[in-house]
């Protein structure tokens, strides 16, 4: 296959991708939504392990998600269960969805239902569990983690749902170009997108109130608790506008990163639903007081699907204020933003960064670019602990292995 | 008066300004909470002129207050009874008030209560008027200005009013530090804030949607149809802190900065209640579509009230989206702004701007270091045109008469 040619392809899928526009149509249990999703099936981060892969923060996970969607009656249950094959595990991605961290869907989940207008193709995720660091998708289980989750099913999804119902769908699109005007990128940062995705829901909330005050007052305490809210509509706007670009034959556009607790890996639009492994990414940190870095464990993460659309890491220079969060200056965001312009495949129509004369973000990673020039996409993640929980955030440089990997399947199926 | 004294006395001015406590307490009319203020005082912005002084935007703004507030019959006898003293001008400063632009206040108009609670001073200002470039702040007195006043002392000032006591009393010092996290400088970018202070309001405004849906269903969209409805509240809070650090003895730090149609003007902290006179400021404009230089004009302005107290233009890197709506660059803001560090007192313990690693934005104007550095304060405007109405947005620098005339005045209180 000739430059042409993968240039030809990579401007498609560089156009689908910056193309789709991500609606919020709706709240649905997963099992109700996701293709395929069965009553016994728990989804994770990464590409799909046998049950016997797992371990640490990643495995603790998962044995909660069984024992919260009832399917076992104790870890010892669980364990059975998922080694028979009685509990399936599969990988989120394939599924048309995302997890953070861990990325633990049960089929009673709530997920939000992202529809790519553009395309009639959906990305789905479900709901951050709040402010506690601990939380099921950083590997823990317990009561107040249980009690959360219930909360969320029983009390926020409802109303969130009839209140999106009512509006008759968010547009994303504009509030995650607005978002990266107000400080933020849309992984780590979502202060002000988590507003102004609740300004689009005021009107509505104030509707439903009269008729049950409780539980929207409760949700919108939900919604307006801390900065995070957004981060999940903001995965799954990007994995229904990353779906929209893979599957395009010759081209080299990275269409996924995530990770399992065992490897980091990468999803290419012309080389079909293969996962390129490498090893684990290579982390700067900032640990919340109190911890330290031999405690930094992997338990899977899919939200570098915002990196993969051109946010995040992507987009670092718009995010300033991220400094105290994951560590770093200035000078150093805006170098390491600048760099990933030497990886991609163009500037974004949509998002762009004021600190740059609102140059688009750097979008569409080329596996061919990121080995010519040795540059790594950088990507902001929160940081898990070895004894569960959220013990800091950073920035972490994918391996290049996957980059080597892809290359040698894009060389065999497209020149070989 | 030797330096270690003047050191001093400036520190105590600094102290009390970064130390003010700003709370939103309430909405009232004017006449209602204004020290003095009578039913036939019409405020404007900047040192008083006699009447015959007023020309331009600035008179045509004054005569549509006399119409509003159903203080004359025509525009003739607006001129006739503003001649002979029956309708009485004066200065929004000296009633614990500042003004945008002409700054027209008159007796009905509902006003933001602003307490600092560390010193029981207050500070007021009235409504922004809304997204129509064509408003009474800016020269303009015809139906739709007219409706449009009425439309926010009907409708939007009691739902808010309401809505402010219900919660007790809304602190904006945190708003602000939060707002320039999110690329807001509180002078001419208030976007974020808008957001903040409606979310800090909304749980109230859900208590009262059933007893009247219609008004807090207008009131919402009023304060969520663009992104300027803070920048009253950061004016009213600014006053009362400046006017916290005002009157003390021996100190040379600013404590306003504002004009009329004909002047430039400087208030110091311990030359009372003078006011240091200049030409104009020097802008740079960034003017709307279909506009040019030669209609910029001046009407009057106290909003620079925020960069005395180190926002706006002392808080510029905070806000690089602002290039979009007044010019320049990022490296221009940036530059501009370190500037700002040579000619005033201290770091803003509370206010920082994360582009430049959380430092703390310049506060404190100090006379002597203007003059001794030969650089000028500048300020973040909205710009308005000949014929009425906000033509653009820009940069303007002090003149440095003021602060020779004020240097004088030092003197020969100080030292004479």
């Amino acid at each position: 296959m000739d430059i042409t040619s993968r240039e030809a392809s990579n401007k498609r899928a560089f156009e689908r991708m910056c193309g789709a526009e991500p609606v919020l149509v709706d709240v649905q249990p997963a099992a109700k939504v996701l293709p395929g999703m069965k009553r016994n099936t728990i989804l994770t981060s990464g590409p799909p392990l046998p049950w016997t892969g797992y371990h640490g923060g990643q495995r603790d996970a998962i044995l909660g998600a069984a024992l919260f969607e009832g399917l076992a009656k104790s870890r010892v249950d669980a364990e059975t269960k998922l080694r028979a094959g009685e509990i399936e595990i599969k990988g989120c991605h394939d599924f048309d969805c995302v997890g953070s961290l861990a990325g633990i869907h049960t089929a009673s989940m709530p997920v939000f239902v992202v529809e790519n207008k553009k395309e009639g193709n959906f990305g789905y995720c479900n709901f951050y569990e709040g402010t506690n660091p601990r939380r099921l998708n950083y590997g823990v289980y317990d009561k107040d983690v249980h009690d959360r989750l219930l909360f969320l099913q029983d009390i926020v999804a409802p109303v969130l749902g009839e209140a999106i119902r009512l509006s008759g769908g968010i547009p994303l699109k504009p509030i995650m170009q607005r978002g990266l005007h107000m400080g933020d990128e849309l992984h780590s940062r979502n202060t002000a997108t988590s507003l102004l995705f609740v300004k689009e829901l005021f009107p509505h909330l104030l509707h439903l109130h009269s008729a049950n005050s409780d539980a929207v007052e409760k949700a919108l305490k939900a919604l307006t608790e801390d900065h995070y809210f957004f981060l999940r509509l903001s995965m799954a706007a990007a994995k229904c506008s990353a779906d929209a670009a893979h599957g395009i034959e010759g081209s080299s556009i990275v269409t996924a990163m995530g990770f399992n607790c065992k490897n980091f890996a990468i999803r290419v639009s012309g080389l079909g639903d293969e996962w390129f492994l490498g090893p684990h990414a290579s982390v700067e940190a900032k640990l919340f007081d109190g911890h330290t870095e031999d405690e930094i464990t992997w338990m899977g993460g899919e939200s570098p699907i915002t990196e993969t659309i051109g946010l995040g890491g992507f987009a670092q220079a718009a995010a300033f204020p991220l400094q105290r969060y994951q560590g770093g200056s200035a000078e150093a965001m805006a170098e390491r933003n600048l760099q990933m312009y030497h990886i991609t495949f163009a500037e974004n129509p949509n998002f762009k960064i004021p600190y740059f004369g609102y140059r688009g973000t750097p979008t569409g990673i080329d596996i061919m670019s990121v080995l010519k020039n040795n540059i790594l996409p950088v990507m902001d993640i929160g940081i898990a602990g070895r004894d569960g929980g959220q013990i800091g955030a950073g920035v972490v440089k994918a391996p290049a292995e996957c980059f080597e990997s892809a290359y040698a399947a894009f060389r065999s199926r497209y020149e070989g």
